[in-house]
């Protein structure tokens, strides 16, 4: 339903009224992009029960839920994280997942419920932070569900659209295909390795630009929008996912679901300076914690290596980039070719309820 | 995203696993209805990060999310609604949203997170419960999010379509139409307000039939699915809006929304004879208790008087039934016309985090 303001209910009407602003003239807006004919015809502002698209053209919609207030968030509970940090979070994951599939957003959908410990300035900056992610990633914040509870609830649901047939999917990659990622992965899991362990680092911490790059990764992550979209419009890529589980955990579902295996060349896999600096504090390996549990939002995906110079084209063309870090084989195996030879990856992946980084410094690779 | 089984991530796989025959053979599903070209082509089954639809011709698609682990599930937390049942009404709850605008769900994400003293079996009958609902009101639950939290969240989004231009709004009575209601309203409400008092009202307590007949309001709600899509495909309704704030709210907001009055006509309200009940245990008016804050699901709306007949028909034609309560009227107020005169309209609105029926007892009807 759109954020009701109920005359007699006070409390959804009041925190309602905090946030009306950033809803204000959405209805009639022209959310229909690359000749999709997209109107939202009814938007949070219209304070009906639902948000309402008039779809004149066929089209690919896809659809998508995340709640991400979890374990994960302890950044957010240990300050480093504010609450338009967290608002803007949790839309970046939900668009995060429509970029993933080739789509672009055209609507987001929010559930916010704040206890009484949060006051009405901070969930307005929640709000506030939703609605700037959904302004950086070109969409809006269409409605979904604000008031009370017991604790802090983060929720969302992400629509978007692209060209019939033209959806990304996780399965398609074939033996021989070259597997490609849009940035360097695992500053988001480093940073939550790091920062709670930071004191016990002293006097070898981190210098001050690391971070603040470890902390802007969770403040300003990029949903790949752009990059979807150009994945999803050229005939290129034969699979894709977001790694939000962690680049590790990607690269396995993709695996699986697309019947291969993958060879990941270390040399090749782009490393944050900052991350090599949280594994040398932690005494790890940096490429482990690259690969490890890390809620970011790059794409990875597959190309056939006779597409490679053209879709890196297209790439360029948008002012992106992208890496490309092994490739696809038929041994239905992730592994890792270094200098000592081929090993399986390394690194943990992401578990709910978990502080599964620190398995990596006890030496396991694996759960 | 789908429900995703990461290969090492064994928390969500293993939920998944608990859960997948829900999701067996969805995608390919014609979602299509009344000659709406909607094709489900990803589901929770393609274990992707999104769900995916073809939309093949012009349609409206409507969407809404309602969090709906709150306060109002005290009868939960009693033990009177079991796992499977609260998970039916999330899936109600969300449908009804889309009901009340005249759209025919074409799915259902649901977020389900539960802390440790859920054991799997109840996690289980939630997501059971939720798919039995889907599979009443004609849709599918295509993903969302399954995983574990500190406590209890059940929140969902749904989706559903109608013809271009026939959805449903709040907006649009006009003076002179005539206000309806699919059926009585307060059940829900009034189980609410009676099952923690229930041993302080022994031995006056209620019939078993009567009580089986208040739980039975939160086991089996029924979205009125088929009553929008007739008030969509027939041009009678000049506004509709579901009840799950309670009637007397949801006519104030048709009333905000469409700028009209309201004058109900007491004597042709329906009032449920376990609500009569439970209002002379608790020594309220039982109008009052059928006006206030209950979260059922019938659908109130407006038609000019000129087209009753014809709308009658329709309903009668499809074994529905409503009950006109009273009219529109220019004077911007809610009344109701009883032997003792025209009076505000009474009840308590609902209100998150207050337990609201108590304030009927003590004679406000009013917050």
């Amino acid at each position: 339903m759109a954020f009701d303001e109920p005359v007699y209910s006070d409390e959804p009407t009041r925190v309602g009224k905090l946030v009306s602003d950033f809803f204000r003239g959405q209805s009639g807006a022209d959310m229909g992009v690359g000749g999709l004919d997209v109107l939202l015809s009814m938007g949070a502002d219209a304070r009906d029960d639902c948000a309402v698209y008039e779809i004149g053209s066929p089209v690919t919609l896809v659809v998508g839920s995340d709640y991400i207030r979890g374990p994960k968030f302890v950044l957010y509970e240990m300050g480093f994280l504010s609450d338009f940090d967290i608002g803007y979070y949790l839309a970046a994951a939900n668009i995060s997942d429509i970029a993933a599939m080739g789509a672009t957003p055209i609507g987001l959908l929010s559930v916010i419920r704040y206890p009484h410990e949060l006051d009405d300035a901070g969930f307005r900056q929640i709000m506030a932070g939703i609605h700037q992610a959904c302004t950086d990633f070109g969409t809006l914040n269409v409605g979904g569900d604000i008031g009370n509870a017991e604790r802090l609830i983060l929720s969302g649901t992400a629509l978007g659209v692209c060209r019939p047939g033209k959806v990304l999917k996780r399965s398609g990659a074939r033996p021989g295909d070259l597997l490609c990622v849009t940035g360097a992965c695992g500053l988001l899991g480093a940073a939550v390795a790091y920062f709670p362990k930071r004191e016990s680092f002293s006097p070898r911490k981190l210098p001050a630009d690391a971070e603040q790059k470890l902390l802007d990764s969770w403040r300003k992550p990029r949903a790949r929008v752009a990059e979807g979209r150009v994945l999803s419009e050229k005939p290129y890529a034969t699979s894709c996912q977001d790694t939000s589980d962690g680049l590790k955990a990607t690269i396995e579902q993709i695996m699986q679901a697309s019947g291969v295996g993958f060879r990941v060349t270390e040399r090749d896999v782009p490393i944050d300076p900052a991350v090599r600096m949280v594994a040398e504090l932690m005494k790890v390996e940096p490429l482990a914690l690259t690969m490890s549990a890390s809620s970011d939002f790059q794409l990875a995906f597959t190309v056939a290596a006779d597409d490679l110079v053209a879709c890196r084209a297209e790439f360029t063309a948008m002012g992106l980039d992208f890496f490309v870090i092994g490739e696809a084989t038929d041994e239905g195996q992730a592994q890792v070719v270094s200098d000592e030879g081929i090993q399986p990856l390394p690194g943990v992946a992401w578990k709910h309820q978990k502080s599964d980084i620190s398995l990596l410094a006890s030496g396991s690779s694996d759960a």
